[in-house]
């Protein structure tokens, strides 16, 4: 039986600095350019030659200002600031392509839940079914700051409330209009029969709502749900939630072992697990042949600052990198644990013995916490396969290095790689992002929690290949 | 001396019915497809061809549930329901255009800020300075329950919280970034100064926050402001900060006074007159000839639908109109009485004698409450050169009847005869929207509240020719 293809998301940010810090002073690259809009078109088209499944976009609503005690360093590397907002980049780029899907991540801890499903629904329809939603809870205090509060929530209640959030967006999208509500007739001029729409009601901890959604259902209705829990909480939200579930891994050692525990957990919540697809990351350096992209790498180094990437650690561990013996063993706090754990086992080149921030530094070489894969294309391919099918994730969302120079190597070097191994499609399936991905119906399947607040003719429409879309009239 | 050059905005909705109700079924509409991408991308095209200054998108976030006693009309009559989100729309229609404005209604009551203003300065980067923000304050109670409240707040206290909210904003926008804090220095690897950006503090009545604005600064900063308060609180509102005011007149009689109260308000408030464009708003139906236009007329009115023009005039003035019977008086509540009266005095073919529900159908015939002004495109660019002569406006928002036919009867019939009389410009001005509309600087002069939050080198940048883009490096 031919291995299943790898599913590949371009990683990127509406900002100059995502996951390199430093690289965009490197001459060939062009994220500078992230406020022009034939960029971010650009680059959609760059992903769609290279058939990619998505492009996702990460965002944040905070800064780092953990790292010396300020965001100084943030704001003098451009580590994740500016940032400028992912959503409204969507219908441009949904213009110039006809597959590529569009993740946009939004914090449940700082949208209006019925402002936010109408955006959603909004790009949902301008992509004909393209759009998928990364669900974050919010971890920083600047975050929180910004919306009036002292600082965030405790971890877990944020997840109460994004469990909320969710129901209140579940509602608006799968429960306000059902499947047949829109009719357009013009002859009558009759656009939406008023027994087939409905105000949806929750009283819930943390969100109170009564509304008839404000769009008429999109293809998708929902978006495709990606999720990035990681804590035992977040590993139970994203198994009952999350289509889609990124993981802190890049295939390599240990990945196995976090993909069995979400296994665990989705069996535990009764879904499937041909219902998820696993992610890991992965920032690669391609050349036509293994020394041109040594180089390269060497290159993009002497572009890096590490420095920076502490400042984004920092923030994420809530420890000051800054103020530490670099020499010394980093210092875990009580109850902090898991997280830094996390992050520092995954910097492989941090050497032996406990980790220092000299350590942390040697890891953190092309300005992130990523062990790039350097070689030829071919190369590069063979140990996607390799790790994909040792592991057991789905694929990757591919972190650029240099923008968009990482993602033309992978469209035009690694993919035809990929192509001759069998590893990869030769071509897109018609269809909303959500049947591209599952092979299955526009919409989310009954056994998932979006289902079951479905009413009226809304619950005819669940999950069967092609339901749920037939009524939408799409083709006027 | 030349007359000033009438201004002209394309006023619009992510909607199917915006306010012809019931047209879009005319065979020619083609409202429906409002959820392409490709649809507004040819708007735009359209205009721009027309040399418009601005697409102007209204929206609501509510429904209008007042007229029967609930929802059904307006969903039955798509009237402003289905409604999508405008913002999204601005960069796909920018990446076609390359002088067109921008201006994207957003309710106060219902957006959070610091996402708000960054989403804001997301498009005007995009736009490349085309961007206007029309306030409003949010009337539904239907919209105040999406976001958990029970009802919306008493009027005036709608105004001091959105006075709030634009301080807020304003500080996010002109306060937090420098002029000269965006360094870009490759070969230092310095993206910004930290010396040069600063969270900015805020503890008013209705909003707290404590942040660094997520966005660099953009060509205009502060978008320009948009707004169409009609009350006493609300003009007092415009006076304070709006640059383009919308006025609920169509330049004929009754006109000038309203623009006179602006006037005075204006001066109450220290502000030129020439600080601000009054806008009104007109309906027109154009032909090459006046009988083709009287007979266009005729089949958009026998496609209209003024019973569901009735159900938005309930939603905006609190009277189920249809539970009253068709002939006797109107009756006013006491306190609503301003709103009521401006709305009916628009209404004039409402008729002699006290109105009546009978009398405002007729008055409803395109399906909305616009008078239309009906003629060859001669007859039309002659009308209004002598309304904004007389009435003291500086130009209109065109309402569609069909889409976006009405749009392309203006740029191709309308706009050559208004240029043959000299009202209308032959060419776009370079610069942002701001520069375009009043020939200064790319952000809001020292007059305005927006400068007296500005700090640093910001402070410099106050609304002189040219002035305070230096900084910002957009040729990069």
């Amino acid at each position: 039986m031919a291995p299943p293809h790898v599913l590949l998301n371009a990683f990127e940010m509406n900002a100059v600095g995502h996951l390199a810090h430093g690289v965009w002073s490197h001459p060939e690259d062009r994220a500078t350019g992230y406020r022009r809009i034939g960029y971010w078109m650009e680059l959609a088209r760059i992903l769609e030659r290279g058939l990619f499944d998505g492009l996702f976009l990460a965002d944040v609503t905070g800064v780092y200002d953990v790292h010396g005690g300020g965001a100084a360093t943030a704001i003098e590397r451009a580590v994740q600031l500016p940032v400028n907002d992912p959503a409204v980049l969507v219908p441009a780029m949904a213009a110039v392509t006809r597959h590529l899907g569009f993740g946009i991540t939004a914090d449940v801890s700082a949208e209006p839940p019925h402002l936010f499903a109408r955006r959603m629904s909004t790009l949902d329809h301008l992509s004909d079914g393209r759009l998928a939603w990364n669900i974050v809870t919010g971890f920083l205090d600047s975050a929180a700051r910004a919306t009036g509060a002292a600082g965030t929530l405790p971890h877990d209640d944020r997840y109460d409330r994004a469990d909320d959030f969710m129901q209140v967006a579940y509602k608006l999208w799968e429960a306000s209009w059902d499947d047949d509500a829109v009719i357009r007739d013009r002859a009558a001029r009759r656009y939406a029969d008023p027994a087939k729409v409905r105000a949806v009601r929750h009283d819930g901890p943390y969100f109170r709502l009564d509304a008839i959604h404000l769009a008429e259902p999109s293809p998708q209705r929902t978006p495709v749900l990606f999720q990035a829990g990681a804590s035992a909480r977040g590993l139970d939200f994203a198994a009952a939630h999350a289509e889609c579930i990124f993981i802190p891994a890049d295939g390599g050692p240990g990945t196995r072992a976090i993909v069995q525990r979400i296994e665990d957990r989705l069996a535990a919540a009764g879904r499937d697990r041909s219902a998820v697809k696993i992610f890991g990351s992965l920032q690669t350096v391609i050349g036509r042949r293994r020394a041109e992209a040594v180089e390269k790498y060497h290159d993009y180094a002497a572009h890096a600052v590490p420095e920076a990437a502490l400042a984004q650690l920092s923030a994420a561990t809530g420890i000051d990198f800054g103020s530490l013996d670099p020499d010394a063993p980093i210092p875990i706090p009580p109850g902090g644990g898991n997280a830094i754990r996390s992050i520092l086992a995954g910097l492989g080149s941090a050497g032996e013995g406990p980790p220092t921030v000299r350590r942390l530094l040697a890891g953190l070489a092309l300005g992130g916490r990523f062990r790039p894969l350097i070689g030829s294309a071919g190369e590069v391919a063979e140990e996607i396969g390799r790790r994909v099918a040792e592991s057991g994730i789905d694929g990757f969302n591919l972190v650029r290095t240099v923008a968009p120079g990482s993602f033309i190597d992978a469209a035009d070097l690694l993919v035809p790689e990929l192509q001759a191994r069998r590893l990869y499609k030769t071509g897109y399936a018609e269809g909303t992002l959500r049947e591209k991905l599952f092979g299955r119906g526009p919409r989310l399947g009954a056994g998932h929690p979006a289902a079951a607040v479905r009413t009226g003719q809304g619950r005819a429409g669940q999950g069967g290949a092609g339901q749920g879309r037939a009524g939408q009239g799409r083709g006027e």
